[in-house]
């Protein structure tokens, strides 16, 4: 760790009620690693929940399909605290093991074709462009 | 590009049989470049189409759902043809602008929050650990 | 650890001849491993060493800028070793708490709009082409 | 691209209300194509300005210094819109090409560096441990 | 760990025939933890398997040529298991420390052009393109 | 472009004796965009071009299999000009297409399994601790 993780109880009130609001939404009683670290810089705690709040909350994509996306692409960047930790949200969020499985594979597949992609350089057909 | 796109009348009976199968599996009368490009060296060719097939195949997740997480791995490591064509394939599978929209939020969420955890190297939540 | 670590007293006199300068450079009496790690590599320790030290002189840039920029591309880039090494460098060099969360804040936004920009294909706007 | 740009004439009063601060508070009469790609999804542009607008607000940090910073992730992340973009943003903050030549040279020994320190696994020595 | 590592006593049929042949190929008498990760999903497991088996298999380049590749490829990726366990298989297809030093060396000034030609957008040479 | 390409006829006496090293080395008569950006920051040039003519002397590795990692690195990370310069380079150095092939084929494999090493989080095997 590079700072201190700061405790609810050493907390000030503006870092307080930011771990309020985060255990209330979440239906929790407690405040994982991740906010404590950036506690240390209260704008940037309270920048990111109130964003990963807006970004995650149900809209055109299910909150299960939210936080698989979410688990994806930390896995992609291979991020053990984000992995371990949006884990645990898509599991709570209905994910099972078999869906875990299918969704590394899924991972996997991407990382494999993107770097042949890329690698050979491969110009985009004509037909792909412009989707919306 | 580093190698020649191979088309359909110049390929071998080899790489026929597998642009064959991706037009009927995928019900379309063509293909794209990235498979012309993979023709180059055909066991690649036929073993990365074979994955494909197996890996996006209906399962514990659906059709729609395999292809935004397939997208949302390729715009986060910015494979400009991959995203392109799973773009195209997500739409295809009943992806809307909307959840295009959130699918690219959570991407870049994601991206911003590895990066904050990974840069102050926040020790995984011993309740994280072992998710199944 | 892929390779040994190789401590002072047991290094050849090449090997030495860098420690020593590296020491006398920083104004400290230790070497980090980083270094011990390279050495058993004494072309790339020695290469590597005189890189750094051009690259690292005060310049157009001051030191602490330049120690500023370095653990931001480290953060970004997930290395815990770099992050902590630079990390300590750059306080060396003056950097407050108060910095290093507005630093990892930028980290943050920059990955975040870096995978929104190639997520969505945007293209270089004609007024950004030729910088100098 | 995957999405048409929207521009000022045919976007809505709530996107207008972003461009026009984005304006205001850049001191141009312009808008890049970030903004107008964002825009198809109006929240993320809003949450997306608010977020840029704060961090990059002058703090511990001078304006220059945050850009650099800024340009630094961009390059070493290879997304070739933010570069051109805030390789501008910099410029208009002060910086110039000798600026430019000392921090694409960090860039450069930062990813070398990281990829030696990650590619030889080093581990973290303990004096770097707990730097606030 | 995200799950169980399946020991083969605990194994299904259809995963000890995986272990079964991955010990046969190897002249091995054990299973690295990769594989009783991938068990999890003996899909995945069978054909990355089988993928492997045929990529690594002596073609056009010789089996020490091709672990060499992947170690460097894992090290630029930062992937530590993976650096590990292709380490160890390259050293087994007759890598020596003196190789390995070089191999880093270039993965290290890889790393460090990479991030330059992208930062400085440098455009691809005429008498570059098309390679075959 | 960043930066102008600055041409042989206009570069400075320092610049030029690079220039010319690189010609010699190579056994060619012209140079390629990468060092003509570079040459923008003369100590930037002669320190790469120094750094990059050590690295690929022969050594334990030959020529091509150097050029052959280089490669892969360049494919791995998507940087599209330095996959085309070592491309051609890799070609003068002996590779045929299908060498090509198989090499590209690893980078896939190499990233899809990086991938899911990291995203399982699968621990080190004791045994492959402490390669030389």
């Amino acid at each position: 760790m590079m700072v201190r993780l700061i405790e609810y109880d050493e907390a000030t009130a503006e870092v307080r009620a930011v771990y309020d609001d985060i255990m209330r939404t979440r239906g929790t009683d407690w405040i994982n690693n991740f906010w404590k670290a950036l506690a240390n810089d209260p704008p940037t705690l309270r920048r990111t929940w109130e964003s990963i709040k807006e970004v995650m909350a149900p809209g055109a994509l299910d909150p299960l399909t939210k936080e698989l996306i979410y688990l994806a692409v930390s896995a992609s960047n291979g991020c053990a605290y984000c992995i371990a930790s949006h884990g645990a949200a898509a599991k709570k969020a209905g994910m099972t093991a078999e869906m875990l499985g299918e969704l590394m594979a899924i991972v996997g597949m991407a990382n494999e074709t993107n770097s042949l992609a890329n690698g050979y350089r491969v110009p985009v057909d004509e037909r792909f462009e412009k989707l919306f």
